[in-house]
């Protein structure tokens, strides 16, 4: 982040019209977007692009979900006729929807809003060994790259981060062990809805996943990987949408466009961006906090604040387009609002 | 509420094409509309409207805030001239601005926007007897009654709630004090930002509030007023914008629209709009959390749980504001997305 930029936010934010720290945390989120962007104001995140990335993964085998695994196809397509919550929820914001096939374990047909960048018909079983291979991860990367880089150059100065994918809360799971270094009971959760049975079996999924593929410290504990690592951990318990998210929020960053994260899965892919970048959470605004445990320690790792918090476990990048006119806001207060000075209000004496 | 339209509502949640209640806190939003409206799908909250009820108050005389009272018809008129936090959250809603001066102490000149209901030149000095007289009471009420009928008149299907009044901080923890039964410690803030000195003069000054206007019961505890107590205690510790408030909100209810609340001057209001109509709470969304502690005690005890928290402790309408485009989602949710069965998807099985 630029110092100078976050100074001069910081300072701006206390001349206008509005008692000092009265808008809370949004003007933390302006005085960031500032610091990311190199420019005091931050520059209208509008218009924002919604990309919702989706696979499936082999992992589903295991009886991680409830969910048959066909319901990520029958969403994707419920998606490219505008029926889904993120349809209704991007209507509400006026941001537009693109689906990214990075792995869906089905061929779908051309549609409008379609991107396709398959990589595989849905990952391995992470529990039985690496869930992708190094080349399948750094090929999802890149298209998540390549998706943001060509938002952004159709307009978009705003990227929000959608996922579909069936057992995807487990592959979080899994990432959000190794990247943050913490058990799998501390965070695994119930995702879109499973039984004490299955949560039991999805926790011991997860940590089995961790020790298959060697992300297990000879004291019990998973090790937090940098750098390299981070490549090959995101390839061992990742999914296709984690990997193409992880470089989504890569390309947001690169292009100096704010990336508003979703939920759990977007919260894992950040800590893959953060690991091969760690200039990228900068970039990034947590839209909201999920219901699901390990998404509150993916941002506290991140370091981020997630603005909105109801109970929200759906994905698709609802939490994110909710958010997203808040940030809209938090920013135009910087554009908009009188000082003191020009409104001709007087100040409190201090 | 309507228990049918209640009932109706639920069950079309669980149709939709999401897994059961992973909207979290926004399904409650839109079951409870479709209960107050009598109707599921309940009405498309929009367009919307913003009104900021402004007043002054004789208490400022107490020191209980480090602003000059001028403070206030200095934000009017940065309000009416678009300049205000409120006019930037409102235009990045879509949400148009009235002003309406029910107590301003100083003549302000016709302007577009201002809607004169001018009850007195600021309120007398709630800590040394009744702040208003019945008649001023009714008569602010009155007004608030007026603007939310006039502004649903004109098209407004969801009224949102501001205010702009320097110490009514005070006077919202003297009538939450009053109507919650809460000692004065325990529901006063530091409104904007006042000091440990100001702060430990104007919990005394709530207190002396309620005790000089026989708010206090002999066992030292503050008297839960309802029914005709309510317009007494309005009038003895409130406000005029709280009483146009309280109006506003009755107002909204009555023309069966949705009102959300701002922030603490709201919740207050709205606790004598509960006592004078007990439905009127169903019409109404808590649109946010702010810093004040008695702002969670005034929800609580309405029984409303926030839609944003996020340190906000501006007012102005700021809060409801930011809730406004999430109600509005909400609501979409019902209008526009697919059920399992339209749309072809795989039901959970049970």
């Amino acid at each position: 982040a630029d110092p100078l930029a976050l100074a001069e936010a910081r300072a701006y934010q206390d001349r206008l019209t509005k008692p000092q720290g009265s808008l809370g945390v949004l003007e933390e989120v302006a005085v960031r977007l500032a610091g990311a962007a190199g420019a005091s104001p931050p520059p209208t995140p509008a218009p924002a692009a919604l990309a919702i990335f989706a696979a499936d993964h082999g992992v589903h085998a295991r009886g991680v979900s409830p969910w048959p695994q066909e319901v990520t196809v029958q969403m994707v397509a419920n998606f490219l006729a505008g029926g889904a919550v993120a349809n209704a929820f991007a209507a509400q914001a006026g941001v537009p929807v693109t689906v990214v096939d990075v792995g869906v374990a089905a061929d779908l047909p051309d549609a409008p809003g379609l991107v396709k960048r398959k990589i595989g018909y849905g990952t391995a079983d992470l529990s039985r060994g690496p869930a992708m291979t190094a080349d399948q991860a750094v090929r999802a990367l890149e298209a998540g790259i390549t998706v943001a880089r060509d938002l952004v150059a159709a307009g978009a100065r705003c990227l929000i981060t959608g996922d579909m994918g069936i057992a995807n809360t487990t592959a979080s799971a899994a990432l959000i062990s190794a990247f943050a270094g913490r058990d799998a009971a501390e965070v695994t959760g119930r995702g879109t809805g499973v039984d004490d049975e299955t949560y039991a079996r999805k926790v011991d999924v997860v940590r089995e996943a961790l020790r298959t593929n060697g992300l297990h410290s000879a004291s019990g504990e998973p090790v937090p990987p940098d750098g390299g690592e981070a490549l090959r951990a995101l390839a061992a318990v990742g999914g296709f949408e984690h990997a193409a998210i992880a470089g989504f929020v890569l390309g947001g960053a690169a292009a100096r466009v704010p990336v508003i994260l979703d939920g759990v899965i977007a919260g894992a892919a950040a800590l893959v961006a953060a690991a091969l970048d760690p200039a990228a959470p900068d970039h990034c605004v947590a839209g909201h906090r999920s219901s699901e445990p390990g998404h509150a320690v993916a941002l506290t790792h991140l370091g981020l604040r997630p603005l909105v918090d109801l109970e929200l476990r759906l994905g698709e990048g609802s939490g994110g387009l909710l958010a997203y006119p808040i940030v809209c806001a938090a920013v135009r207060v910087m554009h908009d609002v009188a000082t003191f000075d020009s409104a001709g209000v007087t100040e409190k004496p201090v």
